[in-house]
């Protein structure tokens, strides 16, 4: 047995991961440390088994679903790769392709998509109270044709995006920080600072800040979320937040200042959202369909971002981070200044400087969705991985 | 050997389905009693074998081409379902991104995609008279390159909806019936209402009261086509179904009341259809580029439709059906009154109780296609089948 | 051991094809003759292997990602078909549904979609010092993102057609010539026509003809490129096609008389394409978003084209070659006289009795993609498809 893919094995061993087996992943502070810990851990020997050239085809047939609510480069790259790696062939749901116009309620089209389907991947985050809630009624209607006996498995569903939370990224984004700082503890202490930063486009989602929050102050780290007046994020999310810091033993303010962010940070994350109430407001508009109320709310919305042109990470506010060295992550693609447009998020030297880490950053999110997947297929993910390193069948054959 | 499937084998040894083997799939009334017989217990045998966690992967490598002139989520997925449990890669051929526009000929493109093909899906039931016209251009363009040694594999055509028949959803409707009642032979004398029902939407297909008509009258049934003066079939599918209700020691009856067709009945099918001749009229129209022709008829019709809006499968109409509890069938997705719209083909609490056995009636159309495609690409089906079972590859692998 | 395999696989043990390994393939002419000869003997021999059962399933697992920037079908299918047959997951990259509009860069893309992607298949032809660039900045980007360890495996980059040359095609055509012929050494001396015809389209790319002279040239063979006086082709290439033909002992000359390459002519390819001055006109037109002038520079071209309408392969043409019976060549769809246009680029009879013949032309792309794909893969490509052999797999299972 290989030492490595050895280690992480010992390690899910220790954790209590038997209840998300037949279940789904919506949110990360709705999952317990040992299931957070289990999904780490089965990402990292994923990674490993591939390395070593082992398949880790768990299905000889079956789907992973996808639906796109909107357009989508490394998300939709990262599901497929994750199902192509355990045997899964990824089918798109284009909704434009679809019959679902016809009125068709989502119970039905959920089943309907489902009879061979292992895993559903969603990704809709664009409106305010609606993303998650599509995802618990799909995920509820395949539970009940599961347990009705219409389908013959019960899919997972993987949250690749929503109103709420962003799992796969944010997870993909400590699974990274931790292969940079070295494990779980330690984080314990260190400063992270989520904060806004100015985009000349409009209506970014809230899902990944919210889920830096959410996920980060699970692992005892001082989170920093900064952002100009009125910029806010959900209140519950805020919340969540705080009760994590509490019972986590880490820390979590809100501040108006990227100055006081950076300072001392030993992780930022400059990225630009729209403001909550803004989303909310929005989603209202469109929910009434009121065309020119969209229109006058994006053109408002322009101009109260254009007053934050200084919300840019910078090289000098680098400088001002734990030995002028904190590791700078995006979800990417990010704005960068003089480079995707005139201000942006970054300025490039930093983005450059920091090019590396951040694509290895965007690399563990296969893994991390695949690992997802596996914890809700098999019992004894533990064992089922052990027995396919002992399988002994290449991913890639030949001389 | 695990007694189900061998029952399913056992039956499936004693008919003669021999010449399905390099054959082709377009309308059920071309296909002898044993050869449907075998389509059946080939579904069945795989489904078993899939609920053991067997492996289904016949191919080790090959494409499954599928072309839909028309939206389509559940054939889509049944589709891609069917071909990825027999090991085979789905591939779309979106006429829109491809180059068929240049004005190539049928027999070309047909070839073009079919290099690595072992099986070509084709849904096309806009225009009376096309669909089944195109799929035999299709069908006999890669017979002949197969002749020729252009093809190293003759791919089968499977019909996936034409003008003419539904194959793939009818035969999966009856292999729904026979588990609901008890077999083939339990059908004999059952009464089943083919009715036309009312919805506000326009234009949709005959392939399916064509297909029932002419699938169910081969089982001996009580075979009544409702619908109001007017709504007429194809006359030769008609033909058809009288044919075979007479082989078949059944009956075949056209009645202009929805009340007459339920009375009594063992099994409902509500469902819209248009007028073949206003289908007729519109394929002309379409031909000659008649746009304004073609808004006129749809009012026409829509004008038409709104004067049978009492053509609903009701409460009360399902109280007249055999002990009041006569099967309903739909495709799926059906318009319902309060639901999908104000007045539709079935009243929503007929439809809810009913909703169970009609997501398990879906769910039998990817073993069907499954099974058209595996009696065409095995002289042997039955030994296949268990050399699949004796094969003990798992579908699902670890613990 | 098969004695037809045997005798592919000794020919390929003979070739230097070892620098292939962990390559690319932009252009023919950057290739060795050995290498070249290696494509053809691994794509012999994956056609032999598929023709005997055998399972060519290099990957367990693994994506092959496509970028077409402009309708396609065959390739489209072709590529497909090649990356199914060595066991990978086609995933298309559609830049419509992705989050490039964004800005980001090729760099950045180029790895977020390669995780797990084995081969890059682009098509990417319209505009003049673009496509090739193009497929070398995303080569790069991978070849450096693998370096960094930013991805695990370094993606093959094949070109399906660029600004300057269409291997996968010259080379499928180039293998054609040779199983109608009697192989490479056959080739010394024939005369191929490489000659441009009139189509009533507009803008046809210049990979083909610069392909293919591009390509025969290395083989000593009598190439001859003929148009109408200002449709030259890339002068650079020209100059290409006269270095080979110099150093593999043939003849490369450019006449502006259909007839007079035609005459005697052992093979020829008469196809139409925009003049390389125009083209990159257009592309500079493109830059600069001047739609009107675009519009102009297609009424002028096309004013152009109209003039040469007597440039078409008709009868009386091929009764002046070698025998009166040359064979025919086309990557199709043709223009074809009467069929898909009123005056095109080949006579109808002539087109139809050399259906078959190039049918089986198109046939073997999926193999040479396959092949490009496997050399690049697989340091000893003869012992890998030796040992795919030995597996015996079947492709295709069952009885």
């Amino acid at each position: 047995m290989d030492s490595v893919l050895q280690g992480f094995l010992n390690r899910l061993e220790t954790l209590d991961s038997g209840r998300m087996y037949g279940g789904d992943f919506f949110l990360t502070w709705e999952k317990t440390r040992d299931e957070l810990d289990a999904v780490f851990a089965v990402a990292d020997a994923l990674r490993r088994l591939r390395a070593l050239n082992r398949s880790a085809r768990l299905f000889d047939s079956g789907l992973g679903v996808s639906l796109f609510r909107d357009n989508s480069t490394r998300t939709r790259f990262s599901f497929a790769s994750a199902c192509n790696l355990l045997g899964l062939a990824a089918q798109d749901l284009d909704e434009g392709k679809s019959q679902i116009a016809h009125g068709e309620t989502v119970r039905e089209t959920a089943n309907m998509i489902s009879f061979m389907a292992e895993v559903i991947g969603i990704r809709d985050d664009m409106y305010i109270g609606r993303g998650n809630r599509y995802m618990h009624d799909v995920a509820d209607a395949v539970a009940q044709g599961f347990r009705d006996g219409v389908l013959e498995q019960k899919p997972t569903l993987v949250n690749l995006q929503c109103d709420i939370d962003h799992p796969t990224q944010c997870m993909a984004d400590l699974l990274h920080i931790m292969h940079e700082m070295g494990g779980a503890e330690a984080l314990r202490g260190k400063k992270i600072a989520m904060t806004w930063a100015y985009s000349p486009s409009y209506g970014k989602p809230l899902s990944v800040p919210q889920g830096v929050i959410g996920l980060m102050t699970r692992f005892g780290m001082d989170v920093v979320l900064a952002h100009p007046e009125g910029y806010g994020v959900m209140p519950q999310v805020e919340a969540v937040a705080r009760q994590n810091a509490q019972e986590s033993g880490g820390r979590f303010r809100v501040v108006h200042s990227m100055a006081e962010a950076f300072e001392g940070a030993d992780i930022v994350y400059p990225k630009s959202w729209a403001p909550f109430e803004a989303m909310e407001k929005r989603t209202d508009l469109y929910g009434r369909g009121d065309l020119d109320g969209i229109r006058a709310l994006e053109k408002e919305l322009l101009q109260q971002n254009a007053q934050h042109q200084d919300w840019c990470c910078t090289e000098a506010l680098m400088r001002t981070t734990h030995n002028a060295k904190a590791l700078y992550l995006h979800c990417l693609p990010a704005d960068i200044s003089g480079v995707s447009c005139e201000n942006g998020e970054v300025e490039a030297s930093v983005f450059d400087r920091y090019r590396l880490p951040l694509y290895r950053e965007a690399g563990y999110k296969p893994y991390i969705i695949a690992a997802m997947i596996l914890l809700a297929k098999r019992p004894n993910a533990a064992a089922t991985l052990r027995a396919l390193y002992d399988r002994e069948a290449p991913r890639c054959w030949g001389i």
